[in-house]
Formats: C-alpha cells, structure tokens, sequence
C-alpha cells in the first residue's frame, strides 16, 4: 500500500541551466547509482549527472522502466516544449514519474496515450487510497526516526547516510522516505504530508511494517514538533513509526523557524525532550541516539568545537554526516541496541 | 473559508426506530432550537424530538433553508426509500446536509436535480478547497479549547455547554465546531480530521479568526494527544488554535484508549503538561483552566468526592457539564483573563 515506482530509470533533466533545481535528480545518482540508467536532456541544460545521455526510446532499450522528472520546472508548470518528450516516454513504455504541481495529467492526451501504452502517470504527491487509522500496535523489527528542529535540516540526508552506513557494515537495514525526493530515490515510500491527518500515523505505520528482529527501518522525518504549520505531520509520522530511536537533525547557525517570524528553533536538549514526552505513546522506549548537524554554514576551524559542545550538552555522539559521516552515530545505536 | 450551512433547518430522521442513532438530530435540537422548523419522520420512526412535523415542502414554506440529515442511517447507506425525501427536499429549495458516507451525490439524478434546483447538496466531512498553511502568526481574541484523555470524553458537550454559559451571562463568545455533529449544530466549522495533515493547523487558524479582544472562541477538540491513531488532528489544531486556555475533557472510569488494546489513558495531570508542552509552541501563555468530567458512570454518591480530588489535584476547578454546570469553569476563566 505505500506509492511504489518502477526502477531503474531515466532522469529527465529538461533545459535547466541551474544545478540547483535540479536536485532531485542529482540526489537520486548520487544516492542510487545503480538505479539510473541515463539522463537526458534537451539543448540548454546547465546540468550533468555523468550519466549516458540517451532518449526515451534508447533509455527504453537499455532497461529504463520509469522517466522521472527530476528538476523543479517553472514555476511549477511543465514547459511546453517538454512535453513531446513525455509523450517520447510514454510511447517508449515508460512510467513517467513527477511530483509538485506537474500536473501531468493535464498536458492533454498524455493520459490517453498512457493508458493506450499502458503504462502510468505516477504523481508521488498522491498517497496510496484506503490507508488505515493508526492502530498503535507494536510491530516486530527497529525503527529510527529523523526529527528535526525546523525544516530542510538535512533530516533525509541523515537517514540515507545512516541507512547506507548500516547496509555497508552488512546490517539489515531500509531507508523508509516519507517525501518526494526520498520516495523518487528510494523508488518507493509515503508521500506523508499529503495523507489526511485522521490517517497520518496509519500512514507512517504502512510504511514501515513488521520486519526482522534485527532489521532496521531508518525513517525520513518531516517538519518539527516545534514548526507552527507542520507538527501534526511529525507527530503522526512519529506516533505511527514507534520509533526505538530517533536522530535529532539541524542546520548550524540557524536560530529561528525558516519563514515564520518570530518563531525562534528549539535547543537540542529542547526538542529531545518534547519528542520523548510524545513519542512514548506509541513506544515507551523511545530515545534520542544521536545529533546530526549541517555545519557547512560554520567558519573554518569552528566545526569541532561547535559539535564537541553539542555532543557534551546532550551525552550522546553529535555529527555532521557530510563532513565527518555517521560512523559515530551507527556505533552508539549498534552499542545501545546489541 | 470555513464549511457554513443555511439555517433554519428540517431535521430529517427517517424511519430510525432508536434514539441513539439520532444524536445529531438530538443535538441540533437541544442546542440550537431557534434553528429547527421542523421535523421529518417516516412511517415507523421511533425518535420524536418534540418539533412540528412537516414535509420538507411545509418546512420550506414555514422559512426552512436546509435538510439536515439527522440519523446515522443503515450501515453508513441510504436507505432506498428515504431517497424521495431527498428529491422533495430538492425540489422544495433545500440545501441536503449530510455527513459520515451518505455518498449524496451517488444517488442517481440527485446532483441534477440539486444543480436545476440552484441548491448544495453538502457533505460535511469534505473540507472547504485551499486551506493555507499554519502561519503561527498571533491573532487577537481568546480561544479556549477543549483537549480529551481520549476520542468520546465529552468535548463537543462542554465546549457548547461553555459558549452557552459564556452567552448567558452577557460575554462575547462563540462555539466553533471541528467535528460532524458540531458543524450541523452551529452551522458551520470545519471537519479538521478530514484536512490533509500539512493543512491541519492552516485549518484551525481559518476557523478562529482575528477578532475582538474580548471574544472567546470556544473550540470543540478532537482526539487526544494521547491517542495512537488521531494525536496528529489533536496537535495541528491545537496549535492552529493558539489557545489561551484549555479545558480537560474525560470520562469517569475509563481507563484505557477505547478501541486501542494497551494503550492506557493519560492522568489529567499527564495529560496538562503535555498540552502545555505542545501548546506553548503557538501560545507561550497557555494555561489550563480546569477539567470537565462525565460522571454518569459512577455509582451515586461518588461523583462530588470524585470531582473534589481531581481539583484538588490540578488545583483548578472540576466540574461535570450535566451535572454540576460549566458556571464553576466560567467563574475561573473570568477570573484568569480579567
């Protein structure tokens, strides 16, 4: 019942000159290489995976079974020269997968020539139908759960990061996405903001279901406990994943929620409370294993102290999973889990 | 922005033989009777509410401006032979307001009737189109929400019975219903639990806006923070809500989550200080104002020392709406927010 996407795939990149929109493609080849059969691109692109280049039709050819819109588009519309290139896809039998405010099913006949081709227009926004209401039962298997202190902290790159950790060191171990990015990377996941909010926590509980004793689902978080538009969504997440442990996610320097003023961000120590008092609802265990920060905003020189501080405030390993990895932090969950 | 209906109504009871299943029907006409013409009963009802009966062609005529679809029907279904109640309704100008899977617009050449008629056919379970996200931003005003040890404690009865004492003693104050039941008794509201969850808290702040500074808006509550399935709707419209004060609901003797095996009900205590915990994240002065309790299930004799512990336990005023009154619950809020 969670949204499943067909890999491997083509990464359509347009004509976008600017790498920057264009991250979710990039994410999806430095994540998972080995789903990426080639990108292709119209004249214009600024942008390189270091992928072949190759058309639907020889993407096709070579194995690709979805194309997957990779950049952000105009201002969420679908230029219009791009779209004989969907209909390229669909002719070549691609599922063509995309997300906010594509609208694909409005480009007029696509939906027709996908259904002729039989193949489908997957918008990752939309969530399964007929997800249940939380039940609340505990489920088999270990969850760790990303919280964060505001958005766009780096609570996906820390759950990839970990998830990759884990299966290298040969741990059994998924990395579980709840949004659009995760869920084009990981080729599967819930689109959780987008689910009706009697049904977020049975929404999270879908998403990761009973498993191995020893398996670990490391979960992409959304939102914050302490972000004013979006906590319903991080507590159903949280309530529904049960999660053993949790990694705490923020971005060095930032001191108030991006885009709400006057809403200054939580101290770690703040929100590792928080999150305890409610997620023992659904799992009286559950605990902080960990700080994962972004400290690329930090002057030179000033990383060490500034995670050393945090790590002792808190007792517990603290990270930056780019510049340091998440060594620390599978050590302390394999040493607090064993 | 909020789902609004057209008083005065015609309550619609079918041939329900059971009173139980009239609650809303019940509902409407004890909290609201200045906006019931009439009822409509078919042979072999069992539900008498006490109003005239009339056809929905005599409650038009007598001022009537919608149906209310007032028991809970067949297995969510409707009844073959209460359809030609729908199309007289229709044809006699009124609005058909419905809830919980009456599927209105699937009883053939009901929606075209309705259309050629110039009247709504309104499913109150569906939220009203483009919901903003929360903006955290301050309103002005008071709010006072009700906030449960678990879903069917007692909130939508202590909210009305609250904005009606409010009113009856000359304050500014309004009920704003969240719910099914509530949304036909007032006449508008918003069904948060059907919001899409990155909505929830946008939802709540839409249903109490800015407003005099003396004006309570009095917020029925849904779910618990301490419920498995349904926190999320708690959290996002309590911190929508922005509550000044809140009022714990319960019911006496229950024990566990009704529904969810294991999961044992909060403490009042527990549960102020995670309400306080959530709630200062939209209203750092948030504050409970006391509990409300129903105590039909305790055995004679027990309620006033039951009561009595409680308050003296919270330190705050503990009453059961039915009764004892809110009086004890509006005294102290006049008393905190003078």
């Amino acid at each position: 019942m969670q949204v499943e996407l067909k890999a491997p795939y083509l990464l359509f990149l347009g004509d976008e000159p600017d790498v920057s929109h264009a991250k979710t493609a990039v994410g999806i080849a430095h994540w998972r290489p080995e789903s990426c059969v080639a990108q292709f691109r119209l004249p214009g692109s600024g942008v390189d995976l270091g992928l072949p280049d190759m058309t639907p039709a020889e993407a096709a050819a070579a194995g690709a079974r979805s194309l997957i819109w990779g950049v952000a588009g105009v201002g969420g519309k679908v230029p219009k020269h791009w779209i004989p290139t969907l209909f390229d896809a669909v002719d070549a039998g691609l599922d063509i997968v995309a997300g906010t405010h594509s609208s694909l099913t409005r480009i007029p006949g696509l939906a027709d020539a996908a259904e002729k081709a039989g193949v489908s227009l997957i918008d990752i926004r939309k969530p399964p139908a007929d997800l249940p209401v939380g039940t609340g039962v505990k489920r088999s298997g270990r969850r760790l759960l990303m919280v964060g202190t505001d958005c766009v902290v780096g609570k996906k790159f820390s759950a990839l990061a970990i998830a990759k950790e884990m299966i290298d060191r040969g741990m059994n171990a998924d990395f579980r996405a709840t949004g659009q990015t995760g869920i084009m990377i990981s080729g599967g996941g819930m689109p959780i903001d987008a689910v009706v909010s009697d049904f977020v926590s049975g929404a999270a509980e879908v998403l990761s279901p009973d498993n191995a004793d020893d398996h670990w689902d490391v979960i992409e978080g959304q939102g914050s406990l302490y972000h004013p538009g979006y906590a319903a969504v991080t507590l159903g997440l949280m309530h529904g994943s049960q999660p053993d442990g949790f990694v705490v996610c923020h971005e060095a320097g930032r001191t108030m929620i991006e885009g709400f003023p006057g809403y200054r961000m939580p101290s770690i120590s703040e929100l590792i409370e928080l999150t305890v008092a409610n997620g023992r609802v659904t799992n009286s265990n559950i605990r902080c294993v960990g700080v994962s920060i972004n400290t690329s905003g930090l002057p030179d020189g000033e990383r060490e102290g500034y995670l050393g501080k945090i790590g002792d405030e808190v007792g517990l390993p603290c990270v930056d999973p780019v510049a340091i990895g998440v060594g620390p932090l599978v050590d302390h969950i394999v040493k607090t889990f064993k």
